[in-house]
């Protein structure tokens, strides 16, 4: 069974010039197929300040109106996923962009209006990567913009990390899979403080407790819940870490028990 | 060998709704291999303005300064694209949207500055269609926007008439070509404001006479050029028309002689 390694990279990565080179080189390092998933968020803030488009969030998650999806769309599909893949070509590896709506590989439903009106927001549906996998055995490396479509005409704004487990769950049928979430920090940290305080190995109950006691944080949680996910679903291993762990090998490794 | 077909449509096509849907229907209903070149000038322009960027032409050319190639970025691979890619995987069509840059399909140089500095405008260098074809033969149906780049991480904005062409002339090794050029008019036309007057074929001759006679206008010689080009680097045929005609066949045909 072949490998791959799905690498999800934050914004606070994506979006300072250095760092994203720094994740390039990195992510050109890796040997054998891989999958590059990012999200945008900033870049997406930067953009719909500039034309005036209110930004409205609750508890941190975006409401994606009509105006917002338009703006999303541009900068997650087009700015800074054709760039990455540009940068990507530099260094030799042959990327191709993706949003979910391309090759049907990641359908969603609009999610359903309860106490809040997410707007143009999907929840994922379901994943197709026959043809992702073709393409991947031919060497390509695909470049996934957290878009998704609705199999209607419709574009839907889906979190990244997500995205990242979703396409990872869907590949254990055909490969050894390593999810790898790359962000700002080297990993699980006990004291956000001190870098000296990464976990090396994480196992569910572990950090459930952590959770419970307050060391695990709310960023974290989604993040770890996914993770998880995506172990008891059949994929290989799952790592949290940043750029120097993911040319190293460091982070926080999460296990089921 | 296969047969392939290459549509490009220009922005006055893509950026009307009703009239991009239209295109969209009929270029569903197109059986076999298809490619969709599309521009979207009119949607940059919109957007240009929008965040206060100088819109610089010079006969009818784009100047594009860096604050404009990443907005043509944004309209073209993100908005422009994207929509039309979930709108044919609506209509059943496996779209899968293409800069030049994702599997540096279209690799071009930045166009060096003689009276005019261009800036970032690529004129095509190479192309390389191994995997796109690989791809159509599985099903897929490429959507290709007019951003290419250098290999050296520049994404740059080539005119997406040559980027049509140059995708037919290249696919000739491996398939019987053709090519249409779909815009507002059922073809090209005796008299501009006769629909009556459309030219069924049209040879390279009688072409170079209307143009000394001032028949055939500016905006419509390039396109010819590009069109007798592709026809004489082995393009099996080539049609200028509007959607009616994608759909019924009419139009202009270029011949040799």
């Amino acid at each position: 069974m072949n490998n791959v390694k799905i690498v999800k990279v934050g914004g606070g990565v994506v979006e300072d010039k250095d760092t994203l080179n720094t994740l390039l080189d990195d992510f050109a390092s890796i040997a054998g197929n891989k999958i590059l998933v990012h999200g945008g968020g900033r870049a997406a803030d930067k953009m719909l300040n500039r034309l005036g488009v209110e930004i409205k969030k609750v508890d941190g998650r975006r409401i994606t109106d009509e105006a917002t999806i338009e703006v999303v769309t541009m900068v997650y599909a087009g700015l800074v996923n054709k760039n990455i893949v540009a940068q990507l070509q530099k260094r030799s590896v042959n990327a191709l962009g993706f949003t979910g709506a391309d090759l049907n590989i990641i359908r969603s439903v609009k999610r359903p209006v309860k106490d809040i009106d997410y707007g143009f927001v999907g929840d994922v549906a379901s994943v197709q990567t026959d043809v992702l996998y073709s393409l991947i055995e031919q060497g390509a490396v695909p470049v996934v913009s957290p878009i998704t479509h609705d199999g209607n005409g419709l574009l839907l704004n889906t979190n990244a990390d997500t995205i990242a487990s979703e396409l990872a769950r869907a590949l254990v049928h055909d490969c050894n899979v390593t999810l790898i979430y790359c962000f700002e920090k080297p990993g699980v940290m006990l004291n956000p403080n001190d870098e000296s305080t990464v976990i090396p190995t994480l196992t569910y109950d572990e950090f459930k407790e952590y959770q419970e006691s307050g060391v695990i944080n709310e960023g974290m949680i989604p993040k770890l819940d996914n993770g998880f996910d995506a172990l008891r679903l059949g994929v290989a291993s799952v790592f949290i870490t940043n750029t120097a762990g993911l040319k190293k090998g460091g982070g926080t490794r999460l296990i089921l028990k």
